[in-house]
């Protein structure tokens, strides 16, 4: 019998992106977990209501104790700084984190550039879920469109940076890099 | 000269996903009629206002009469197991099913789970098409974000099933599995 | 040492087709500029308002001179009709001429079929930029959905007139076509 190949070793950046419900957390943490343990796992969720507070619950049962988990709402380019090579860190999400930034009125250009100057000096491995939010109809309210704009811009920088870039729909990998 | 190749067979359940416009249903028609006839549509649209009302007829004017059209508006999973193969059947669409179970108030995940049953008993050939709806801003109203969760669980169970999953862009074809 | 092969020509016509952000016009661009100047550059959007102004400024200002601006609101089939080939010509964007054709009341399928015969009848090479915007939740506005099914159809359209076929996500491109 021929031994399956051994999994392909984590590069130093991987940017997750896709839609909602698309599988992107779950992808992601499938590529960390083909490396040993421990994994550190980024939290930018801010459970600010129930529907919130219930999906970030789900997440957390998913993952098994090998994990260790940090939380930061605002602080994402100072966290990824501590960041200790080889343990992997997979960042869930961007876009959560972006839109805490934007609510805190903190400037969005500052801080995206901070993370990205982050990114760009950490060792790694590093993988990061971002969500696509610009296929649909361009929204209503001044915020929303800023928000779409802001987000295509980091995503854009982030994938620039990236070593691979994986698009997830109906829970499959596209590989865009 | 030599003779065009065969088409390949329809394997048991394929998953024709797009945004709106994107030219699926037209793609899963032309898949379905690959083979041979008679063919099987299953219709789950609700003709409750005018846009509806044409949208089905433009549809349907341009199936020719080897297609039998079966119309179903919730209970599809019942639908599903009245199959009987190797007639191909094509399901236009999980999206307007989701959405006259989410409007009737009925239990989304049970009847979820229900069909997702039917599908994986099904002999087929079946292609079932849906609508990716979780790539724009985060919806407004909660009814809304309950139903792009729903589409999105639903379309990762169906895609995990599924032996071929399309993604349609500018009426073009994208193999993600 | 190896001289880089040359840039594959600019075909008859191209399709460049993403989201908001998705670095559509920058990757247009670069396929234009890869053939020696001149290069034309058709402008369609309207400046409305100060968000609208500073993004046209924005595009304009990462120009060099060897591009000739063409503006049109309303009428791109008949600039269409007078480029001189073999100038490359970008179009940027047909969401925002097909926005312009809808909200001046025109008769928007009329002039949809205007510019793909127009496009049909070129010699090009032409590169032409498009949102796509059927991948979220569907609009509450009937407006909204109008502008999203004729998008759609747009784009299904000069994709099939179309010999290169791009979806851009985070700035990077994937072929369709």
């Amino acid at each position: 019998m021929v031994p399956a190949p051994p999994p392909p070793a984590l590069p130093r950046l991987t940017l997750v992106l896709g839609g909602a419900r698309s599988g992107k957390s779950r992808h992601a943490e499938a590529l960390v977990t083909t490396s040993a343990p421990p994994w550190t796992y980024v939290a930018t969720a801010q459970a600010f209501d129930e529907e919130m507070t219930e999906r970030i619950a789900q997440h957390k049962a998913r993952r098994p104790d090998e994990w260790q988990t940090l939380e930061t709402t605002h602080d994402l380019a100072a966290l990824v700084r501590t960041h200790a090579s080889p343990t992997p860190m997979l960042i869930d999400c961007l876009t959560l984190w972006l839109s805490n930034v934007m609510l805190a009125d903190r400037d969005v250009a500052a801080a995206c550039a901070d993370l990205i100057e982050a990114l760009a000096a950490a060792r790694g491995p590093i993988v990061a879920v971002s969500n696509e939010v610009g296929l649909g109809i361009v929204p209503d309210n001044a915020l929303a469109r800023a928000f779409r704009d802001a987000q295509g811009r980091l995503n854009q920088d982030v994938a620039a940076l990236a070593d691979r870039v994986i698009l997830m729909a109906a829970g499959l990998p596209l590989t865009l890099k």
